[in-house]
């Protein structure tokens, strides 16, 4: 792991030779999404930017533009950008450059209303669109994305199961998230445990994991059910391709929609999905936790605790120590 | 296979017992259905019926009312029930039977207008729902519901290829059904094949087969594209699991949906589908093959037909010789 990375010095960019409209970025904090797991894969795959080998590890940022030639973005303002896990970064007039409103934190920015947040607004609402009443499931429900998707089904009046990885997840799940349930998948029959907590079937199941809990949820789904698939974690580090569901029957004879999404088809959802987050904040009703470890120099391995359980919350590296 | 099944003489069902609301229905024509292969499997699934070992074989059936204790249902009545490998059939109040119009013939009641056009209507204009202009693959496309499925998407105004068995088939796809392309899937190379006929990508794939067709398929999707899972016959045979698609990432960043139907949850579009079937049948644009075999000792042959891929068209096995 450490050993596929390599820490080097260039030179940094320096204002007096940026071209009219560039801009340069001090880069803070970084998100540390799964997603970026597919983004270091070889190339081949068109749908995914890929990271070439020797270049630095794209990854969604906090910056603080330090040189402008962009009239709208002056240099101290704060901004959301796709970067890389480096100090400065310039960047031209076609990077997407989000201004940061004030009320909203350096880390709030990366963790609730950041992308893991507006994209389980989006899988809820757009893709999985439970009724009140409905049993919405999730899997990797301590994770950054699960408890927010969660909880966006509990605003919406569902019924709400969790799946995670030990009793501490799962009890924080229910006493401090107030979810109506939650499943240890480390305790095994993740089938037989969802079958007891939905024994009405699941109407939505949210999953970010795949494999075998996939698998198991697809046997508890109920008539006209809906798998939102947002990830596919279970399989980010295998190198061959990983089984797929053996089950497919019965998305056939239950009516099943099985929907996969990536939070960028849905932009026009953003600024919805960051009002209804923070409203919902503001009443109680959204606990959102960040695990942010410092040190730039650490970022492969802060980067690794998403992949061995060891994170609690979104996953946020600040460069400062 | 023949081994597996016996032959048996019953007394038949007499008028002089018939309840009140009670039918005694003679069967002429049994539909073979891959989805009855699902009905034979062992009880344990709630959602399928499970034919009991030494029970007669479930089928859909054209039928003439012998005696009857309905005023709705006189003798001399064709109707379409789903009744099982014997002559006679003593069904009560509560069994559907459903009388067939003058104008429908017995072999096109259980041919275009049976379960499998009717399905296919169901699932290209409900669940795949392709625009005009949009690419659409069939599997199982020489198939009775995959040639339907295919005519249906063709009268949309859609680009359509087909996947089947040997080049017989596929060029009677191109030359007499009037399909854009078709990918012989027994020459190999699915993938390859369906990317260099789909350069665009697929917008739907309706999917009877399953398996590594399916696998196939999802690679080559377009963004947004819709699967429709209408069968899986590639796995109806085998006794394990078979190994679902690998490639679940896929559905997730190309926002790609995949759907499973049954059209008895639709069964409010059965007159709409009936209907226009016939409007596009009777405007030539609805070529619809039924293999038709006689002979009612043979039905465990004339069923087993489907699995060996020597049937052509809808296969409806007739009672008399």
């Amino acid at each position: 792991m450490r050993e596929d990375f390599e820490y080097r010095e260039d030179p940094a960019p320096t204002a007096d030779t940026l071209a009219d409209g560039g801009l340069i970025l001090r880069n803070k904090a970084f998100l540390c999404a799964p997603t970026m797991r597919n983004w270091m894969e070889a190339p081949g795959n068109s749908l995914y930017p890929s990271i070439p080998i020797g270049s630095a590890i794209m990854a969604p940022a906090v910056c603080e533009v330090v040189a402008s030639r962009r009239d709208d973005v002056p240099v101290g303002t704060r901004v959301m950008a796709i970067t890389s896990w480096q100090d400065f970064q310039q960047v031209d007039t076609s990077h997407d450059v989000t201004p940061i409103p004030d009320w909203m934190g350096d880390v709030d920015a990366l963790g609730l209303y950041g992308i893991n947040g507006v994209t389980a607004y989006i899988g809820i609402t757009r893709i999985g669109r439970p009724k009140a009443g409905e049993t919405v499931v999730v899997s990797g429900a301590a994770g950054s994305t699960g408890v927010t998707a969660a909880q966006v089904a509990k605003a919406l009046g569902c019924r709400v199961i969790g799946i995670a990885g030990g009793k501490r997840k799962c009890d924080w799940l229910i006493e401090e998230i107030g979810l109506d349930g939650a499943v240890d998948y480390r305790a095994g029959d993740v089938q037989g445990q969802l079958a007891q907590l939905c024994p009405q079937g699941i109407d939505v199941f949210y999953d970010n994991v795949g494999g075998e809990i996939l698998q198991a949820a697809i046997e508890n789904m109920a008539v006209f059910g809906r798998i939102v698939l947002c990830g596919q974690i279970a399989s980010y580090n295998d190198d061959g391709p990983v089984p797929g569901p053996t089950n497919m029957m019965r998305l056939i004879y239950g009516n099943i929609r099985m929907e996969g999404f990536l939070c960028l088809a849905y932009a026009d959802v953003f600024p919805e999905a960051r009002e209804k987050l923070r409203e919902w904040k503001e009443a109680g009703r959204m606990i959102h936790r960040e695990d942010v470890r410092p040190g730039f120099e650490k970022l492969p391995e802060t980067y690794n605790a998403l992949f061995d359980g060891s994170n609690s919350g979104t996953l946020i590296g600040i460069v400062e120590e």
